[in-house]
């Protein structure tokens, strides 16, 4: 019998469980479900009989260590700063680990002692980050082992809506967490490479300067840059790129006003608002608008962001209903954003029988026998209900297939990696498509951003 | 004879301690100058016979202590965050103390063993804070004393270049640190009281809801709102007023010019550009805009922002040459505004014949018998030269006589305070008439921002 011990019963532990519970037989598995709520995780193992669902707190040493102890394989779904503890744990008692979050210093400072030991610490492996590694190692290595030269490459995720659940003005509802919606580009500016120069785009322009995207049978999308797109530069050894361009996706039009909240000042997270908790959400926004004793806020809504009356983009304001004298904020001492994230939850939280689509789209140009040549590379999941979410399933299956592959070691490799080697990314990306998790490629003409080449 | 210790011979100790010069014959004062660099310091004592000049570290606690124990009241011009350690010495010491600095955390937290040893440590007695301080609560008391009620306060202050030098399409030149000009209104947003309704603006919008003010003899000017209008309430006892506000004076259309820099990014001090030290000032802009292999940066540049090419804030830009392919960054791993100040720098440096200009406007509204009445109250001071400067007047001039005044026992109120009280600012504001630091009040219709009480 081989334990895993899996730590959080959240969102995104739905399909990872499954997948474990579904091969316990022929593996030969027993799946620990530890979770700070048991009920939590309770569901998720539903008396299946080589599963048990434990009370476990991270902070609570004795019980992490005594959970770790008897677990073979340790994957971790907590939020990503919690699982330094674990990790160190894992390291004391030779286990190896699983997460699916960005790989933070402490972390990595862990890489030359999980080698030496010969354990694997395999994080990044969700979807984004994790499938959009997979994908596109596989075709950078392709290209390459053709003797093709990378110049250019774009990424773009997006978690949305599934089109026929679709129906409100903004072709959009939290399919996650809503508050890193809201919060999504703030800080320092966007980075990007494009044609050889850096690019900064700073936030109260991100929404501004989206570029389209098309994928084949669902139509138009936008998206708007990453802060963080050059740190992939290295990671995929991408040395002799001249555009370098990671981006969100959305529906089209989206952004355009999105951008009306982040020039407002509605997303701020800075500073809380006085009596927040007796304001309509008309005084709200009234908040961020001049004082007058006559004109509406609708008027000065509309003069402020210069809106004119025809443009489409006031519809999704009114469907908001953002203008109500009569809905409360009720939050006390609140932020901008968590204000609006209470706005943004009236319409955009999912109906019971809503379901939830995945979209990943790359592009990949490069120079092969003097001529420029380019692929595009796109993914659409679309979820079950809201358990079985497409988050779920592209999150919690890359997980559970690395934690089988480590345990049959067929993955070995020692160390604090990435999905990025072919050990890793053949396998899965294989297994992946029995789930319906597919990248359809097409050849497209090269233009770059100087089709010209003046 | 009595000893003033002056801590910094910075930009604004010119006329502190020159005031103080013309006083040491008849009020028996011998002046010590203390300065890291004993040249800053000698330059201003000027083998006065009544002057030392000295090197004075304030982290080197001997030193620091010598020079406070031989001082019978000591005055910190160095930056705000510096006093802290001067100031506990004084307490040790028993040393009344002047800085014009904001009351900090720390300052005042010696408030209750300044007032047990009786010691006058007088603060924020420069011009913004200071002046401003003193004229506002003149008229305050005034009003109140009358039975007058506080329904609105404004007050602006600038620091400009005067009109016989005004020659840029700005109208603006660096009077005091640029640093803080590039930096004005970054962090939270702008908040305020309006007709009885807190407002917030911001950063992206904060310099484009300016409002216009006229002075008797000098024109029109505008103003964008400070960040902390409303902490101001508590200190002048303003309870009942609808409307506070303070805001930063310019030249009209500076403020809307400004804006594009804001919106471009290139005020953004958070993160560094990417071989900075090549670029060209043509480049730099260039790294906020979309690529393009034809475009110019100039029409990029007017696109993004919607700038009409007949708009007059268009030459402003061509002004400061920021399109300029020769003219080279040089900084090394700057941020956006260390590069935008050095470009700024090349234009609005004072030549060496410039004068400076300080502008203060506030303006009172209150209700008494009934009805509703408005003080606007003006200062307008120019600068002599680039010593003598109207920034240097108007902040050492307030500091130099409130030393005089509490070591003539005319101010004895103990404690960490600001120059809010009759004590303090009748006989300063008087005495400030001798040096042409004059405010014209007139009486105006009240309008306040609900002029017809719909």
């Amino acid at each position: 019998m081989r334990n895993i011990l899996v730590i959080g019963s959240g969102k995104s532990a739905s399909y990872l469980i499954k997948y474990l519970l579904d091969k316990s037989e022929t593996e030969n598995l027993h799946i620990t479900v530890g979770d700070l709520n048991v009920v939590n995780a309770s569901k998720l193992t539903n008396n299946h009989k080589s599963a048990t669902a434990i009370t476990l707190d991270v902070f609570n040493k004795k019980s992490r260590e005594d959970a770790v102890k008897a677990a073979d394989i340790v994957i971790s779904m907590l939020p990503a700063r919690f699982h330094i503890e674990v990790a160190k744990d894992c390291i004391t008692y030779n286990k190896n680990m699983i997460t699916a979050s960005y790989v933070s210093d402490e972390m990595q400072a862990l890489d030359a002692e999980a080698k030496k030991k010969g354990l694997v610490f395999m994080n990044e492996i969700g979807v984004d980050p994790g499938i959009d590694h997979m994908s596109a190692m596989q075709v950078i290595d392709r290209i390459e082992a053709e003797g093709g030269k990378l110049i250019l490459f774009e990424s773009f995720t997006g978690g949305l809506v599934a089109p026929e659940s679709d129906n409100n003005l903004w072709n959009y509802k939290f399919t996650w967490n809503p508050r890193n919606v809201v919060l999504a580009g703030q800080g320092s500016a966007a980075k990007f490479l494009q044609e050889g120069t850096y690019k900064y785009i700073p936030y109260n322009r991100l929404f501004r300067r989206t570029e389209f995207l098309e994928v084949d049978g669902f139509g138009r999308f936008e998206a708007y840059a990453n802060r963080d797109s050059l740190k992939y530069q290295d990671i995929y050894g991408l040395d002799n790129v001249k555009t370098l361009y990671r981006g969100t996706i959305r529906r089209v039009g989206f952004s355009r006003a999105w951008n009306v909240f982040a020039a407002l000042g509605l997303t701020d997270d800075s500073y809380t608002i006085d009596e927040s908790e007796h304001m309509s959400y008309r005084d709200f926004v009234n908040s961020f608008l001049p004082y007058s004793p006559t004109d509406s806020v609708e008027i000065k809504f509309r003069h402020a962001l210069k809106i004119d009356q025809d443009d489409v983009v006031w519809d999704k304001f009114e469907e908001l209903d953002i203008f109500s004298p009569t809905k409360m904020v009720t939050l006390e001492k609140a932020t901008p954003a968590q204000i609006l994230q209470k706005i943004l939850l009236d319409s955009w939280t999912l109906d019971p029988t809503d379901k939830d689509m995945i979209v990943m789209y790359h592009k990949f140009g490069y120079e092969l026998n003097g001529k420029k040549h380019q692929i595009d590379a796109t993914m659409v999941t679309l979820g079950e209900d809201q358990t079985y979410t497409a988050m779920a399933k592209t999150v919690g299956l890359p997980v559970a297939m690395a934690a089988m592959a480590i345990l049959n070691k067929k993955i070995t490799t020692p160390g604090v990696l990435r999905p990025i080697n072919k050990e890793v990314y053949l396998p899965l990306l294989e297994e992946l498509e029995d789930y319906g998790i597919v990248f359809k490629e097409k050849k497209v003409p090269y233009l770059g951003y100087n089709p010209l080449n003046v």
